[in-house]
């Protein structure tokens, strides 16, 4: 990974925003820019330099992780030793400021007691201001490497999904189809899912957070998947819906419309579109086949390092759509106390449109 | 669970704190306070009344689990659900406010960019105030049916450690250890891991928090198991550290340093006793063999809803232990690049003493 190239792209930008330096305190931000991947650490990043704040449990860690910053461990939180080191450089090498120093601060991602704990003890010394999401805006479009893992995540995925239509029977409880998942994930070497394995059958299926539950699988109806792993850092998501018993026409006409939804949405993807003109694309063929009420969420979102990033595909998002972003498409429909469906995939935005990185079809698969 | 209970003593340390209401926004403390599970939620406590404000995916959800809350389902983020609700309804039951409204947050939950929005939707309304951390308090000392949850929890944890003790074998790889775990977990109904199962053999035992990795059981050395589930939204917390092969006169000496001090804070554990006082007693031990230099992290944390609850046992800590509370005891040592030993038990704090939840003795476990 470039944390070098990505480290000086984000000086330009906190030089743009009119800030001398930058305390990065969202954890995957931090892993963007050096590859730590401890649970605990602050990253300062300077004009001439950046460096990691963590404590003594990270000391191995980090060492082993962290080229692009130098290394600060700490006995306090990683904040608190980041303002201390910094109070105390800036009084001994220059003794009193000429001005005070314009700290950014991360919005999202720090709380207010930090924050307050950090004002009290970089008084008289710095300035904390509230900066723009500048790694995160850095984040939405993936370079070569970043896409790379991605693609492996998403392979190692799809072969979760064969193992979900071996497990998926009647009468087999949700957690042990989810649990089956899990273990051939952990086997192929992903470090975890990126969320709470999506497991919901029959009625349920209208749950659009479905976490798999202790609930058996009915002999007749929908069955929701949604899963995906983090995979050396990188999460993949996915969702098919397929369904136990022969369909009703009823229910062939739902999951029709909820793909043809979906590659209409897929189809509008290319550079220089709004994120909302995509999420119109699905919500035009439903609100057509009167169903626009049942699609009670966005159309889908970037990811990469987090399982959810910018940009967001819905209502009112202008971010416009650049070459190397990577988002999920994936419209649903949900029936309260009858059924749901969702078909999502992962697309890359390519210079002229874009690449389905999801692998396999979509035609509805029929489990007897 | 005792919602109205919980709700009602919070009330009157609200008020003790000086404060009108508290939007309670730390989802683990809205959990304890309402049952809500969700992902996405604020929680308004009131002298009459509590709200909860989700989005429209937790709709049904919601309903099902929030008993002792009214519910508002909101098209934004519910703090900003919330802040309309709460401006618009002040001024229309009472026109211009004599005074302002008080409102405690929770600093070491909510984010400068979320008080910063709610600070402008309720300006000339109500005045925000951070809030001391009136919830975890109240967490701390368990009830009953709490306690019963997390013995549950530790009972499916202890049933891991036989898996394990099944699957390590030299050359059988640290993840491979780990799913079979966790396939177990969720067979048996855990809704996950508490946290990412560390599994670190060899000189990978002297990493503290040694995530499993892809990394092969080597034929002779000390292997760290620390794993917890969730059951029932409690946590379990569990370490046990086996050796592969027959261990060396020194092994057996660490190993029996370490169970020497983790008995000793054990013995420490009483009401009335402070949190640095237990954690003394396991560093005292440690000290008198010269090993205190390579036990490099607190002595133990409560555990509850969350995996990390207070109190913390660890140097400093002036909060003193009560009967109900709920704490792990977890000494350990780690000699970078040779090999590490930890011990872990949970340990309920009773009128008299302690009582040890996690069963089983603590004899070394030899794999051969």
């Amino acid at each position: 990974m470039d944390y070098a190239g990505r480290l000086s792209r984000l000086r330009s930008a906190i030089e743009g925003a009119d800030l001398d330096l930058l305390l990065v305190t969202h954890l995957p931000n931090i892993r963007y820019l050096s590859g730590f991947s401890g649970s605990t650490a602050a990253l300062l990043v300077e004009p001439h330099g950046a460096t990691l704040f963590t404590d003594g449990r990270y000391r191995t860690q980090a060492k082993q992780e962290v080229k692009s910053a130098r290394i600060v461990i700490g006995r306090k939180s990683p904040l608190v030793t980041a303002a201390e080191w910094l109070a105390g450089r800036r009084k001994g090498s220059r003794g009193t400021l000429a001005r005070q120093t314009s700290v950014g601060i991360e919005p999202e991602s720090i709380t207010v007691g930090m924050r307050d704990r950090l004002a009290a003890l970089l008084k008289g010394t710095a300035r904390l201001r509230s900066a723009p999401p500048l790694v995160e805006r850095a984040r939405m479009v993936k370079d070569a490497d970043e896409i790379l893992r991605i693609r492996r995540a998403i392979e190692l995925g799809a072969s979760l999904f064969q193992v979900a239509c071996k497990t998926i029977r009647p009468g087999v409880s949700e957690v042990e189809v989810a649990a089956a998942m899990e273990y051939a994930a952990r086997c192929a070497g992903a470090e975890g899912m990126s969320f709470a394995t999506i497991l919901a059958a029959g009625p349920r299926s209208a749950i659009v957070h479905g976490r798999a539950s202790r609930a058996r699988i009915p002999r007749r109806g929908f069955v929701v998947c949604d899963f995906g792993v983090i995979l050396a850092d990188y999460c993949s998501d996915r969702t098919r819906t397929v369904h136990v018993g022969q369909p009703s026409r009823e229910a062939r006409h739902l999951y029709d419309a909820v793909l043809e939804a979906q590659l209409a949405a897929i189809a509008a993807v290319r550079p220089g579109v709004t994120a909302s003109e995509v999420d119109g694309a699905a919500r035009r063929v439903l609100r057509s086949r009167k169903l626009a009420r049942y699609f009670t969420h966005s159309t889908g979102h970037g990811l990469g390092l987090e399982i959810h990033e910018a940009p967001r595909l819905a209502a009112g998002q202008a971010q416009k759509l650049e070459p190397g972003m990577v988002v999920t498409i994936e419209p649903g429909v949900y029936v309260p106390g009858k059924w749901g469906v969702r078909i999502e995939d992962v697309v890359l935005v390519t210079a002229t449109g874009c690449e389905v990185l999801t692998p396999a079809d979509k035609d509805l698969v029929v489990i007897e």
